[in-house]
Parts: C-alpha cells; structure tokens; sequence
C-alpha cells in the first residue's frame, strides 16, 4: 500500500507538472512569463488599492473592471513555477516553492479563490464589501511572497 | 468651425490619454507593463500557433482556453503607451506611435477584434477555421511591429 501511495503522489505531481513545463520554450521564458503575469496582476490590483486607502477617489466602474482582470490574471502565473524553472533567469523564487509543491499550490489557489470574491464585491459597488474582499486578497498575497520571495 | 473642431479633437487626446498616464507610477511602470502584458499574450498565443503550424497535436480545448486569455490579454497593453512613456525605460516602442496616435489605435483596436475572432473560432474545434482567425490576428501584429517597433 505504501508503494502504491508513492507511486499515486508520483503519477499527481507529474500530471500536475508536466505541462507546465511543456508549456515554456526554456525556463527563462517560464521565469519571465510568472513576473509578467503577477505584474500586470499588481498594477490593477494597486489600482484598487488606492481607492480602498483613499488615495484616490472610489470610482465602482472602475474598480470592477480592475478587479475583473484581477481575478483572471490571478489564474496565470502559476503555469510558470514548473520544474525545473527554480534557475535559468533573474528570479527571487526560493526553492522551497519546489519542494513544498501542496503547499505553494494551496497558497495560489487562495489568491484564485479570493481575487474572485474581491471581483464580485467590486460588482455590488460596495467600497466597504471591496475593503474587506481587498484584504483578504492582499493577505494571500503577503503570505506566499513571505514564505517563497527572497527580499 | 476650424478652431471648435480642433478643440474637440484635443477634448478628444486628453480624454483617450489622461487615464494612461494617470494610471502609472512613473514612465517605467507604464513600459514595463505593456511589455509584460504582450510577453503574457505572445505566449499563449504561441502555444495556438504550434498547434496551427503542426508543432504540437491539435487539442480543441487548449487550443480554446488560450486563445480566450489572447483576447482577454489583446486589451490591456495600450494603455501602457500613454504620453510621457516613450522615454524612462528600456523600450524597442518607436516614436511613432506618440505621433500617429488615430493609426496606432486602430492597429491595437484590430487585434483585439481579431483575437476575439480567433477566441470564438478556437470555440468551434474547427480548426481551419482556427487557422484562418490566427493568421489574420498574427498579421495585426506583423503590420503594428512593423511600423512601431525598433528591431
């Protein structure tokens, strides 16, 4: 049983892997496209930020639409932290996102899961529903880069 | 009617360029975010291309979900090329596009037409008709690199 169980884990993690690394013609490419996809993801993200903080005036209009793409973009960057991606470019990635896989892949569906509700409490234009949905996105945020961003 | 026509056409610039420019830190941001934006989108777009091309096994539904985050993604770099943004970053964007702004919008405007065209294409599993739809998004950006970007 024991065996069958490792052989199950191995099975998942290459189901799981494999194409995220066929995807990318080098793991630079992977490195850049998950810088990419969470940069654009922070910009908007921001964007909402700076009406939940006040440093802008709350627009609902536009703070649905930047949460919209929020949440889309929030599906992306994932893709790119296949194996093998650890090396081969200019990255801040610590190791352990590779060998905690469950773990890190716990922490991005969070960020999925809560970009979605902040896209949603963006449509009822609700600025208090946003500062609460905005929090708890940023918290996911926080978490991983704490855990697997090297300063 | 010279002068109110003139007046408009500028109510008109600064009404299509004020949010660009607001919607960015610094010049840098605004640079690094369109060519974040397009490296997210060429490479989606790339993986349609394979499977066009017979590099890899078509698969109507991977063929499907990336080119629905090409369309997705085909909206969001233009607003990365605001004015003030041709200079503060390493940038292959030529000053034509500052200059020629009606032509510049209406190569962006194509692409995204297009790549909905190629988002509701890939939605058939035809993939003919998928080969169609990516040539004519590819030559969008053919015809824009062209004429605004350096080589």
């Amino acid at each position: 049983m024991k065996a069958f169980a490792c052989i199950a884990a191995a099975v998942t993690l290459v189901a799981f892997s494999a194409p995220a690394s066929a995807q990318f013609a080098k793991p630079e490419d992977a490195i850049k496209y998950r810088q990419s996809a969470l940069f654009v993801m922070s910009q908007h993200f921001g964007r909402i930020g700076a009406m939940v903080n006040g440093r802008v005036p709350f627009d609902a209009k536009v703070a649905s639409e930047n949460a919209d793409i929020v949440a889309d973009m929030a599906k992306l960057p994932w893709a790119g932290f296949g194996p093998g991606t650890d090396k081969g470019g200019n990255t801040r990635a610590k190791p352990e996102i590779w060998t905690e896989q469950a773990k890190f892949k716990e922490g991005s569906d969070k960020l999925v899961a809560e970009s979605a509700k902040l896209a949603a409490a963006a449509k009822t234009g609700n600025l208090d529903s946003i500062k609460t949905a905005f929090a708890a996105s940023a918290d996911t945020c926080k978490v991983c880069h704490d855990a697997y961003r090297n300063k």
